[in-house]
């Protein structure tokens, strides 16, 4: 029995681990608490945000950021370091302009939705049609949209789990299509976010199929709320729209592979990751070079304290801003391998505060020594089934153990799909607890002495 | 002797007024109690930026502006509510677009600066050099400038007193004439400002005679420290700018004046008030819609209190931000008249933390009551001699006494010049605690028994 799995087998008994008793330099307390000092996450972040920048799907910009991704995951001692290419629809930003023509002339900000139709270059001119809701627009008859633009608002808060956007992200998910097939020109939308800044919040769109694209743009809040005040007037407001984003067929996208080889290839795969693509508008900081970060830094910090029992492969995925298109090709190629757990960062890089798991019977013993483990960065074990994650989410579909370490999101839709996703937003200390939650994790799950089996997927995976 | 000239005797003797006292309701401290709970400085500049927007000197819009300032101002009841017009060069934005060609191709966010010029309609492309603080461009060799695209940086930080404004704003007023003379192509600088968003703070450069205008603009401090980071890999840094803002020869701007007439005309005027012109990229709220709508509003309350001894002037200022052209028209027409005493508010609408004046000593007294009437609202009499504001500085500078009402700048160059710059920043109980401010200081000024005399102005003003 190695030392380090006699220390999991303490671990196991769920005896505290005194913080200064004598322990091996790989056990997960010790990594865990080195990890506060990491620099690799923030090297990682620095470099791609300064190098690359924005990553929009299946541009240019994200093909470089693959090739900076394998030299710099190459650099780090990482194996089996290479892309695995796919192909998908490419959307690419035009120009954007918006003014109110009457009452009160006035520009306003806006950003086209990912998967904006256009306006033409001619831009459009028409009545606004106001919708305090995304249920009051599904509500009203077609003829009181016809020919209008339309404008869906909303009132999302701030909340640490980041609940609040599957229900207020819906007016941006879908209500573009439904403003659509009522007969509106284009649509704009109250940005799905929670600052007052002039930045508006991009982020997919989905068109049904039969449903023909129309230009739909997001404004910031401040525009919003503007626009909810000359409205309030109640004199008719005429606006004057210019979108003109292109959809450009089919391009190439790619998932960055890399690895450290566990010792017992019998024991299944640890899959982590976040997503290399961003939106085009910031330079991709918290969403998701954070997320990279992070996993590859705890990943490399494992490696470095010597081989685990698993092996722990890193994906970067590309492409899941406009619709998940690198979790799904990673599905898709490597089902066959057996993999037993998953987990993904794409939340940002503010405090881990809390983490759920979905384990099989046979490793509970593997959650209580994450309790412990992650017990003294303040994190606690929630009483949700885990199951967290766009790109990994595909494997755990197929019935992939799942851990969730769950980022404080209080902050997070402040700067979410908006230009002002920028390196100065990442708080070091915060990304390094990160890092340190990431470390322990992988230390814990990638050495388990226990099997892993599969587990039912959660629930509307 | 009427019962506020009693009041304001026994204000002269340094009485302390208990506040539970029975005292007229005109007198400063419950006019001051009252202010609090204002909503008239609100409804103007809510009014304002919502109905007419951003206000750039002499466009349409400042027009517009005009326009509903006198419907306003009337409807408030003031008197003698008129527009004096005057003439300036007028400046406009036009297209602005930024990006590192090499050695990493991205996008950075611009926006020209006040009285730029023109990189013409094909854009400039050429090396970056930089230059950490504007003493550096100074000392520079034009060898080292001639044909660049100069950057200058600096390490502005937030001051409760808006004075590092002073300092680090120099490299927006006098960098880009330098940069020019020196033989650059443009100039970019990081702005002044003390925000990390996306956002440029604008504002106006500079050109002495015989320097021909080159494109200038700002980088908000995301993008500046990007660039900067770019810079550190070094590497030779090509940008490509697009910047084509246009000089339209003279046009047309104006003051709005209205007045709360005083009892004894040769008692002379009290003249506040503060700029109705804006930069154009936001709303021009805290600068400076809630300057002209605190001091009308506080004016109003006086007016409504009974009429005070002496003439309480109100000038909503045309064509501040170019170069103070209003306050120089105003000047010019009215020096003839009997000013007593000037204040102007322009420095947005967090609280009101300490005051200064430049009093003849006949008038010391009325010193002595604004400290009384003030400290309730935490307001503490500084150690300055007073003389600040662009708009009334020229009168002051003829010697009329000067009283300055400092707001807290704490995060004023957060927002300073910046799209930012709209409603929503407004702090509504910071607001009604600067018209309480204000309305406690023209209670006690406009109706002080004493002459107030000529003053020496402040030195350097």
């Amino acid at each position: 029995m190695t030392l380090r799995l006699l220390l999991a087998a303490v671990a196991a008994f769920a005896l505290p681990l005194p913080a200064l008793a004598q322990v091996a330099p790989s056990d997960p307390a010790t990594l865990r608490d080195a990890a506060l000092k990491d620099d690799i996450a923030w090297d990682i972040v620095e470099g791609l945000t300064t190098e690359v920048g924005q990553r929009l799907a299946a541009t240019d910009a994200e093909a470089r950021a693959r090739e900076w991704a394998v030299t710099k995951l190459k650099a780090l001692g990482f194996q089996n370091v290479h892309i695995e290419t796919f192909r998908m629809p490419v959307w690419v930003r035009g120009e954007e302009r918006a003014e109110i023509v009457s009452p009160f002339p006035q520009k306003l900000v806006i950003a086209a939705l990912g998967n904006s139709g256009s306006t033409g270059p001619k831009g459009v001119e028409a009545e606004i049609v106001y919708f305090p809701t995304l249920a009051d627009l599904e509500a009203a008859p077609d003829s009181a949209v016809k020919g209008k633009i339309v404008f869906i608002s909303h009132a999302m808060m701030p909340t640490q789990d980041g609940s609040s956007y599957g229900p207020f992200g819906q007016a941006r998910r879908k209500g573009p299509a439904i403003a659509a097939q009522k007969g509106a020109v284009a649509v704009l939308i109250r940005s799905v976010g929670t600052d007052h800044h002039r930045n508006p919040h991009t982020g997919g769109t989905n068109w049904p199929k039969g449903v023909t694209p129309i230009a739909a743009a997001a404004l910031p809040l401040p525009d919003a709320e503007q626009l909810e005040r000359v409205l309030r007037r109640g004199k008719p407001v005429r606006m004057r729209l210019l979108i003109t984003p292109q959809f450009k067929g089919e391009g190439e996208s790619g998932n960055v592979i890399a690895e450290v080889p566990g010792s017992d290839p019998s024991a299944g795969i640890v899959l982590i990751g976040g997503h290399l693509d961003s939106w085009d508008l910031g330079t991709g900081a918290i969403d998701d070079g954070t997320g990279v970060a992070i996993t590859a830094a705890a990943a490399k910090r494992i490696m470095d304290s010597g081989q685990p029992r698993r092996t722990i492969r890193v994906v970067w995925f590309g492409a899941e801003e406009p619709g998940g298109f690198g979790g799904e090709a990673y599905a898709k190629a490597h089902a066959g391998e057996r993999h037993v757990a998953a987990a993904e960062s794409d939340f940002g890089a503010d405090r881990v505060w809390k983490f759920d798991v979905n384990l099989p019977d046979s490793a509970k013993a593997i959650g209580d020594r994450l309790t412990a483990a992650l017990a003294p960065l303040g994190i606690a074990r929630g009483r949700e089934l885990a199951g967290d994650g766009t790109d990994v989410g595909p494997m755990m579909k197929l019935g992939v153990a799942a851990i969730d370490l769950a980022q404080d999101g209080t902050r997070y839709f402040d700067l979410h799909h908006t230009p002002d996703d920028t390196l100065d937003k990442i708080d070091l200390v915060q990304l390094r607890q990160n890092v340190a939650a990431w470390t322990a994790m992988l230390a814990t799950v990638a050495n388990a002495p226990e099997e892993i089996g599969p587990v039912t997927p959660r629930p509307g995976l």
